[in-house]
């Protein structure tokens, strides 16, 4: 049971929570150091903001140097003898902000709305894992103690894919061992269905780039002889794709993982509308993935192949007649239970070393991979998670999968031989990634109530 | 019989030709004015130093508004009752210098090296325009009169399609009549291979848009529902060609004027080594266009589809995980006797419309067309020509086709009734639209020469 004094703490310091949220999301700590803005300075500042914050509630907090990546903070607060370790993860780094020109506020100057906090990470991961510093806070002022042991760990590159993250941890594995971890990173289903996610989505990013001339070249009196390699890319990149949606690299489906009918049919019982689905993104219908598949399980239990970018040629306004020397392509892979993210990888290279036409040379850039993730719904430990959304949102919640990555949930379960939760309190038109960001004021309220919850439920003895 | 004073008046005046014309390459005049490096003051200036340049010499001089574009220079020496009027065209207008690292000087800071100048425009075309000033300049100064009357027609649009050409033409037909049009924007087929251009591409130049959702969105959140407009466009501008490099638009092939035997058997006598070919442009092979056709019937006398550009997405440096809310393609055909652009422009339209895949809306901007050039090889003004050839290089030319675009010699033969003639005095490896253009100074003396040699063959009554 959550003490009374825990959840009025909460309440009484709404207005100081969400000033210091505001501080928080003012760092433009972006995770990709060569982005457009440049974000290296602003995640040191973040991290050592985070690091003051934790330490003042009486933690034993700390800035710990990643050699040749963002800092991570590592916080301690182990004064209980028997009790379990909970771990409280989040990440402080967030994802570039362009383009800008849509952007109704700076991205970096948040602005409250409408009962929102707008903001590049208002949601993704600032907001959310705020709210679990506002329970650790809670329940330290507003009662005097935590319940379980808690070691918070900040993460400073996860939306780069955290390359250095499995060196950090087995480096700093004394430092991170617990029993649980709790990750809010996710999404409810719906604005009033509170959701935990119990699968995800593996991640291979690659660039690709096609080369040919050793110049660019003048499209009339080369065109016709010399090989483009901007045709010769959206060739290779159709092919792909067949017909039908599918992903036609050699094996790509081999080791996925098929729905369970349960799931399947659990699923049909969610609150979702394919055409409000549509409207949300501003499309007419939802054309892509396999088309065989329901749209769900498109997005949470198939995986994908994206480009994410191209560029090649001339790309300024008007024109200018040139065959150019190279074209390149990121494209990024979705992967389910049970693929191996290097398999995949082996099999992207296979294409294009099959499919490279006559006078190219193809470079393959790989830049993250992540394994996707996949815990079991019915254990204790989610019924616990569901009791606490009972506890902070008033309303039990569906169990969902999602179609994101969040590479550190897989990594603290397969190092650390943690059990990961992902108590998600974000809301579907959050606008993750995207210009006009935001994160509700109410769902960060409720969601600090719902990460205290937890905690007494797992004091309470349940896994 | 070309005047010797005219000849030893080049000769004797080199060291100030070449300044001259080094100062003329230091305007970074570049047509397309949305380009990186905006050059529009730099239009003026060049064009005002051009009709300074043609006044001293006793030329009644003018630089021309051009409503909504680069002005034109127009220049007249008429003082001849009896004799014919030759219009010397040239463009001052220059390609952007874009992608700049690879210069080894500044594209605006003209070098000489090992009898070469390298500079943005020291071909194309200020290089070559500069050779007919020369040879105006040595008749007047050289010989005390020129042999005809003289239009000197220097436009600035020329390498953005010359968009307002044809009203300025239309608007200044009076200023502009002549019976004889000689422009030098062409080239050799090899360093010792004079050449005369009977023929020309035309062009049309598009740009092709995709737009899905409303903005970019997370891909791993939405994808394999949300179609993404990179993989689109590229199936698109993939299904522009078949497998033997044909291109599929319907109708595209229509109009083509087939290869005349005569023509395909003085090709073949052409000193053509297709492997030094694709050393020069440093592929392994030519593997671009229709396969069924040889590499020259490929650049002269057949159609293309070439995508000059593509942007999409994220295109930094490392990674970001979105389905872009669009995509863009520039996208060039160059076409050849007798297909006409708006006929073109049609079957692209139409190719767009039955290929844009469901959730998507396809924008299309046509940012300029060309007619394509076909003149008599047989004719007597191209004699003549070949003898001004022999004067200026001692060899007689080659007659070639070349697969450029220079609209305005089918605009002044259609529009002025002039008969053009096209004087190439570039080699093939003058880096034309690409970084380290160059031009050869030797081709700049003995081009001078040509071209004072032609106004004698002219004078000489041959038309």
């Amino acid at each position: 049971m959550l003490p009374t004094a825990v959840r009025d703490y909460i309440s009484a310091h709404d207005q100081d929570f969400i000033a210091r949220l505001l501080t928080f999301l003012r760092f433009p700590s972006i995770a990709n150091i060569a982005a457009a803005s440049d974000g290296s300075d602003a995640c040191i500042d973040c991290a050592n903001w985070l690091q003051q914050q934790l330490a003042s509630l009486g933690f034993d907090a700390a800035v710990v140097d990643n050699p040749g990546g963002k800092p991570n903070v590592i916080a301690h607060w182990h004064h209980h003898a028997h009790a379990p370790t909970v771990m409280l993860y989040g990440h402080y780094d967030v994802q570039p902000p362009e383009p800008l020109a849509p952007w109704l506020n700076p991205p970096f100057q948040p602005q409250i709305r409408d009962g929102n906090i707008y903001a590049r990470g208002a949601n993704d991961n600032k907001g959310q894992f705020f709210a679990h510093l506002m329970a650790v806070e809670a329940w330290l002022k507003g009662h005097g103690e935590l319940p379980v042991n808690i070691t918070i760990f900040a993460e400073g590159e996860e939306e780069i894919g955290s390359p250095q993250l499995e060196t950090f941890i087995r480096t700093h594995a004394q430092l991170l061992q617990a029993d649980i971890c709790l990750i809010s990173d996710s999404e409810f289903f719906a604005a009033d269905c509170p959701s935990i996610t119990y699968s995800l989505r593996g991640l291979a990013y690659i660039e690709l780039t096609l080369t040919g001339a050793r110049a660019d070249a003048h499209s009339g009196i080369h065109g016709g002889a010399l090989q483009n390699p901007i045709n010769a890319l959206a060739c290779m990149i159709a092919g792909m794709h067949d017909a039908n949606g599918a992903v036609t690299l050699e094996g790509f489906y081999d080791d996925v993982l098929p729905l369970d009918e349960n799931e399947r049919r659990a699923w049909q019982s969610l609150p979702f509308s394919l055409p409000d689905y549509a409207a949300s993104l501003g499309v007419p219908c939802l054309s892509g993935g396999e088309h065989k598949y329901s749209v769900l399980e498109r997005r949470w239990a198939r995986p994908t192949l994206d480009c994410n970018g191209i560029i090649g040629g001339y790309t300024e306004a008007g024109s200018k007649t040139i065959i150019p020397a190279s074209a390149t392509a990121k494209i990024s892979m979705r992967l389910v239970a049970h693929q191996d993210p290097a398999r995949q990888v082996a099999a992207f290279r296979r294409y294009v070393e099959t499919h490279t036409p006559a006078g190219f040379t193809a470079d393959i850039q790989v830049f993250s991979t992540a394994n996707p993730l996949f815990v079991d719904p019915d254990s204790p430990l989610i019924q616990a998670a569901a009791r606490a959304y009972v506890t902070g949102f008033a309303k039990s919640p569906s169990l969902i999968r999602c179609g994101a990555s969040i590479p550190v949930a897989e990594t603290m379960q397969r190092l650390l031989k943690l059990q990961p939760v992902l108590m998600g309190l974000g809301l579907p038109d959050d606008n993750l990634h995207s210009p006009n960001e935001k994160f509700s004021l109410q769902q960060l309220r409720n969601g600090a109530v719902t990460i205290a919850a937890m905690l007494t439920e797992i004091a309470d003895g349940t896994p």
